[in-house]
């Protein structure tokens, strides 16, 4: 590992820990971000029960994507360490944040998928945004989170769902995992769905069966945002 | 475009974008205020897709009422800009906001209004806040933001309501728009009116059927505080 | 009218106005908290639709107990007044509190009680906080205020309340008013009461028929701390 | 008692009450935690009914655990003390916060148990957090506060459940009581079951009859954060 080249990850995924920390998404030491430099093969991800307040760059923990090794330092990652690792060879992303957001973690709980139910959900994603199916005793029994990255990862390739179309998830009894192109993203989803997932309990009270918003509304907001021919936003050298 | 007219204008536009951020009612870039100026020809409205930190006087985007053309600067408009424009050639107001404010949004996506219950309502809304009909597939595959204002319009004419009585509207399955004399009251009705759904939905849990106030009781409250016979607040010069 | 006499009161009016707009229960220009001066026969009211950042002691409004009149100045009180005016007249109380509070709005408009479901409530108030009717076309039509200010005095009178034991009542379709041996007890209990209102809200979506706690054990914790026998908190000599 | 070797107790049970009223959690004087030095034979606890403003380590008041009395000031302990001190006789604990937060207040006016359905809830609470029996005319006539900690032992007791794995519990009619190492703990854990109170009313709204989380789910997070084979967090010696 490049400790020089990884330096600039750290401090990103720091900063995204320390934004998931203000936001209210997590309490105590509960929640973790990390991030992935690709070319060398390692993702930085917080350490394990750490108060966010004694976090720094260098108590980030690097891990081989490879392996899964703790490339530098005497800090254990985050004990989902293995959940993140399956996702980043799994799925084309930068950056994977986990919380226990309280309205994301109620769908956990109650085992069901946050629908898509209108255009603030289309911005960010492309449909509902699916549940696990509950783990096996075995799967828990024995590395527990790695199988939590692999019921993520079989959700994905069962329903044939896009990892970008559809940047999260929540695993069943748990809480939500979303990622993006980096952790920054990551983090910005995480908010996002809590938002959308609270708006979803506030449907339930109002409307429960209202009809969905029609498949070209939500169409229409995802790519006016993504991909070839989104128009929202600005030229980058417009805005420094 | 006389720059020097409309500089005031664009200043009191970007603190309308800024309470609206402070509020809580938007995160990320969403959300947009603009406001009008009408011996100009020109609305001036918040650029898309910029961080609120980054906003500044000379970053709000004016915009021709009669051409929809930016006036200056090389920033896009809001994507939403078609919308606003329409509501400014259909309504008589100064100001227009729109958020994806959790507890509206909720209607919204419900597609059901923000009914009258009270006498907080009747301070500023004369009767419930209507929702629109969804869009055709026709409508959102061109000019989708020009015939959401459209069917605003619409939702007002076919049912003989006054824009000036009842300054808001929530778009099925989209969030809602409210407007004003200014952008700063048009941010104020989104202040309000989120905060009057807010109720709404508590009061589907605690009583969903409960009787709807008198008619005489909303008039009361509504011409209170505006037109010829208000009584509440305070001559001008005796507060500077 | 002393004004000399008045000032101390016009000081803890306005920090208690103050206290309430800190406390989220209001928004805007809303809400409004009196107290009054028996000897002198003067209560002091916020004036009428003045930003919070404005008020002054000097800004608050003396008001005749007895005939209704400003005492002094140029400002409009607050247009609630005639209903504060009332409430001292009947209740034996020191200061009165008013809000649009979310969720004791929420009961004024279905129209029901706030039941007593705990010894959080029993704390404060000695049984169900009830609503009153709604008020008739005439009532509204003439003399509005003064005409909410007799219908709560009536719905204590019918049901043989007694309004220390019970400081606070919701209005049909309005919202909450509170109140207290002077203007900081009544924001106390303005807040306490939309305290107990989100719970009752919440005991609605949990258990709405739960039982209700036994007679003996609100009895236990009102007296705990009201009256003879209270045994909660200090003598003031120990904490200054 | 030895006024010296209660010091830093009296520090700590200052700090935990502070955070305590930090977190939203109490309203005006409500609320109070302790914590016991059982070499001593003492625990300390916060006065009745003073501003959290006015706390001191001084005013922090010590009593004895084999008789009940206050040891050292002329501050009365808070009302709830005797309810602390039959739970510090009777369980394994070091610290004790009790509150009338909304959300498991809730729970205790609903007389319904917070029911553990995830991973968030597991790992801190190893089961459902019970819910008392009211109390009977004679206990709440006599000893109240004695008899509701008599009544929560009882609960463990009757049930076969073990306090330390499960640190918490709501009081019929009342709220809820923590307990854990140190008064520390005792205060986090009230925050997390405050939390777990609120996505459990939230999914009374979602899906009331979802299926509970398997055991071994529940066992394999409580036992990844708690007692012999814990692997989340660090090494005292890595993090300072």
């Amino acid at each position: 590992m490049n400790a020089k080249r990884i330096a600039p990850l750290r401090r990103a995924v720091l900063e995204a820990n320390l934004r998931l920390a203000r936001s209210g998404l997590v309490f105590g030491t509960f929640g973790n971000v990390s991030g992935v430099d690709r070319d060398e093969g390692v993702f930085v991800i917080k350490p394990s029960g750490v108060p966010y307040g004694l976090l720094t760059p260098a108590r980030m923990v690097p891990v081989s994507l490879e392996t899964g090794e703790v490339l530098a330092g005497r800090l254990r990652p985050s004990s989902d360490t293995p959940t993140h690792r399956e996702l980043y060879r799994a799925f084309d992303c930068g950056g994977i944040a986990h919380s226990h957001a309280e309205s994301a973690t109620t769908f956990a709980q109650a085992r069901q998928p946050i629908r898509c139910m209108g255009t603030t959900h289309a911005d960010y994603f492309r449909g509902d945004v699916p549940v696990t199916r509950p783990l096996t005793e075995a799967e828990v029994a024995k590395a527990y989170e790695l199988h939590t990255g692999l019921v993520i990862v079989e959700t994905f390739r069962t329903r044939g769902l896009s990892a970008t179309d559809v940047p999260g998830v929540v695993v069943a009894n748990h809480g939500p995992f979303t990622w993006g192109p980096d952790a920054h993203q990551a983090v910005e989803n995480a908010l996002v769905l809590e938002q959308l997932a609270r708006m979803e309990i506030a449907q339930r009270i109002v409307a429960p069966d209202a009809p969905r918003p029609d498949p070209f509304l939500v169409e229409k907001h995802f790519t006016r945002k993504h991909g070839k021919s989104a128009y929202y936003g600005q030229q980058k050298k417009d805005v420094q």
